[in-house]
């Protein structure tokens, strides 16, 4: 085939569904690493689930919104199937299906890419790598704060010292909507997730939200959407029309977080103080909190804040969010919370759960924000450098030889100008080269050269795993 | 909600698609973990490409059975894409798109799943878990040598002490089947494929193949899906019909493996002596087998094997395979070889390359046929017992500081009997328990006790760390 008419197929990767080159990609598997073993210290145990689920596992999990972006598809054997939307659904489909074959409580963790059909744009990936960490089968508060304790020692891991950890229990707003409000659980769910969206658009926005106290074509265009949906899904509830008073009072338990957790926790008990269900919900929130310090979390860092809502449904007790300081506006790079009610949806029985899922990308994405990017380091210590093909046999033994030492390390392959042997080592961060010639082979002794410095320095053969052990550190 | 009313959605997974519980998914990380490690020690950097593709990335690349076997759907933009099915297309995909941005040689490992539309059987999955290292942009055959070397290496950091890496040249079959056969190169294709299953039909039968010397039902029917394959591709070729001498030369090549790896050189050379491609091919077989040694491979467990062919078109040179001895007929554990002609499809020049895929799941179902499965090792070493909970707080602190001396510990959240608290040990392999009671506390002891000898011993608080690390050997 001659190389000049062949056709060329163009290569090119979809549109949010990023590659990691070998320094992000580096990078990225020392984040992992770092946090796996955070969760890995406090006693979990890895758990895997499939990229493919049946699509019924996933349908209805996440919401309307969440429905749609899920990557739903049939396979050859005309199967309904869809790819993974977060780790938290198979988590309570495995819970449910091995019953009797998993510990309780039950404390996995997982990492793997998460896929979500999102218009893409910066810092949005439509494939995603979650880490999440959870504990299945505790209704104890102790576990909730277990879960806060390790979102902390995570940041820490990476070395985040500034950071914010912000609570609430999603139990105190819904209960507080039933019990005081009067609205129907569907109207809860719109209510909380218009009420979510306090930090994005302001008070007045979600005000208005709440109220549908919008403008006249936005509203017909809600409605004729409402009317379609309803067609397939009988339940699809109206959209919200809040009365305002009754937004008023939403507005305000979400909205009074005070410059103490004390002022706080007694304003959130004063507003919900016909709703025992709420009162129960603060009181479970202050017990949580009550565990933070015997876990080392400093009590400073944490914040209770009742505009923390979490976008997905299936939240129902304690749940957080932690903003790095400085970084607010960059939104919160680790989440969590509690799911009592999920795994009851393939499960005769409800089983208490509570965990948190950090967005490796997004997290990335932060860490180079505030200057912390790692993406220049290196897993290779010494590069030997071809200097004679004749000597190749020599290379390769001690190549062998440092690897025997537990010292990464390559041959160049082929017989290059040594300038483009130092400029292959530097383009992947390897700090040392080693140069054996004609010369040094008769002497017995090696060049050894610091990458960065230029420093070369002549070590005896018999001397190089010191003079080695002693520049990395070993 | 009732509990009883509700619908229950049925907790399953897709057929292929195998969960893996904590037990499996620990052992299945250290095996990842040891050979990231080899690949590392190498020079070898991280690429991670995503799991979705332009589907015309991927199509036929695999051959027809494998394009078949693609998961392909249309996206929410009505995108027509793929879901990777294996590591090497992307790569060249990537090699292709950044070629200014990556070191040369590039060095690249990788790990992560591949999904293919099988039939689903007994070690056969439809999702499997591939780690995958390749040399790009090096033609010597130090390169091919440094990758056999890695996948011996593999599995000598999996404990396998007998195994044996059978070596082959795809170029000389090819070179043979042009320049002394004068088959064409769809013949080739389809010749090589028919020998590829020598070892699993036999002498005889791939015979028949080559000759099309099979039942009339049969024959019929491979005819007219040729007729059914060809409105689509014009280029498909037809069923293979070799003349009877023409099959013989062919397998007396792939067949004429001898005693020593000399005579099987030799008897090579004998059979394509007036094919001078496929004579320079044995040569660089010859030279790749010299630099073994030399890396540390020992001569006794390589065989010049010329059944060797490998699945895959896209192999162009040396091809490789390892068997574990005494469990010949489990098959190859690690493949690989090089493919000099694949990157060129997305890119105007040909770019060498090498590398070897290990596909974790099968080798975790060949490690457990030899009894070397390790699904009973923890990555928890204490659970101090909740003998009480008015001293969470104390239990908390306590397992904070095992942490802090790197001891991955966990606290049992709730007060249950402590044969439960035990079991609950004994189920997640954690080999000690720290016990804590009203006792203890009054004299500043704790109760360390071994789960699985049920030695207990009383240990000064202050002592405890020596205690544990003895014990854990630190």
């Amino acid at each position: 085939m001659s190389e000049k008419n062949k056709d060329i197929i163009k290569p090119r990767n979809l549109s949010g569904f990023p590659d990691y080159l070998p320094g992000p990609a580096l990078w990225r598997n020392e984040i992992i690493d770092k946090i796996r073993a955070v969760f890995e210290s406090f006693g979990f145990q890895p758990l895997e689930t499939p990229i493919l689920e049946w699509a019924e596992i996933l349908l209805g999990k996440y919401g309307d919104e969440g429905t749609r972006q899920i990557y739903r598809f049939r396979d050859h054997g005309d199967r309904d199937i869809a790819m993974r939307f977060d780790h938290t659904v198979p988590l309570a489909r495995v819970v449910a299906q091995y019953q009797n074959e998993l510990p309780r409580p039950f404390k996995r963790y997982c990492v793997g890419p998460a896929f979500r059909g999102e218009r893409a744009a910066a810092g949005r990936y439509r494939q995603f790598t979650q880490m999440d960490c959870d504990i299945i089968g505790v209704k104890s508060t102790v576990a909730d704060a277990e879960i806060a304790c390790i979102m902390v020692k995570a940041l820490e891991a990476l070395g985040i010292a500034g950071y914010r950890l912000r609570i609430n229990s999603r139990e105190i707003a819904v209960a507080f909507c039933k019990e005081s409000l009067m609205l129907t659980e569907p109207e809860i769910v719109q209510a909380l997730r218009v009420a979510d969206k306090l930090d994005k658009i302001g008070l007045e926005n979600v005000s208005k939200e709440l109220r549908c106290d919008i403008d006249e074509c936005r509203k017909e265009q809600m409605w004729r959407e409402y009317e379609i949906e309803k067609t397939d899904n009988p339940n699809t509830p109206p959209p919200l029309e809040l009365p305002q008073p009754i937004a008023d009072r939403l507005l305000e338990l979400i909205n009074c977080g005070a410059s103490t957790n004390e002022e706080t926790l007694d304003a959130m008990k004063r507003i919900v103080t016909d709703s025992p269900d709420a009162i129960k919900g603060v009181e479970e929130l202050e017990e949580c909190i009550s565990w933070l310090p015997h876990f080392g979390v400093p009590g400073d860092a944490v914040t209770v804040d009742p505009s923390v809502i979490r976008g997905l449904d299936y939240y129902t007790g304690i749940v957080y969010e932690t903003y790095i300081t400085g970084h607010e506006n960059f939104g919160s790079v680790i989440g969590g919370g509690r799911y009592d009610k999920l795994i009851g949806k393939y499960s005769s029985q409800d089983i208490p759960a509570v965990g948190t899922s950090i967005g490796i990308d997004r997290l990335m994405d932060c860490l180079e924000l505030v200057g912390m990017s790692g993406d220049k380091n290196s897993n290779t210590a010494v590069l030997i450098i071809n200097f004679d093909e004749k000597f190749i046999p020599d290379y390769l033994e001690l190549s062998e030889k440092l690897r025997s030492w537990g010292i990464n390390n390559e041959v160049y392959p082929e017989r290059r100008h040594f300038g483009d042997q130092v400029k292959y080592a530097l383009a992947k961060s390897i700090p040392y080269a080693v140069i054996i010639g004609e010369d040094e082979k008769t002497k017995g002794i090696v060049q050894l050269k610091d990458l960065s410095t230029k420093d070369q320095v002549e070590v005896a053969a018999d001397r190089l795993k010191e003079s080695l052990f002693e520049l990395l550190d070993k």
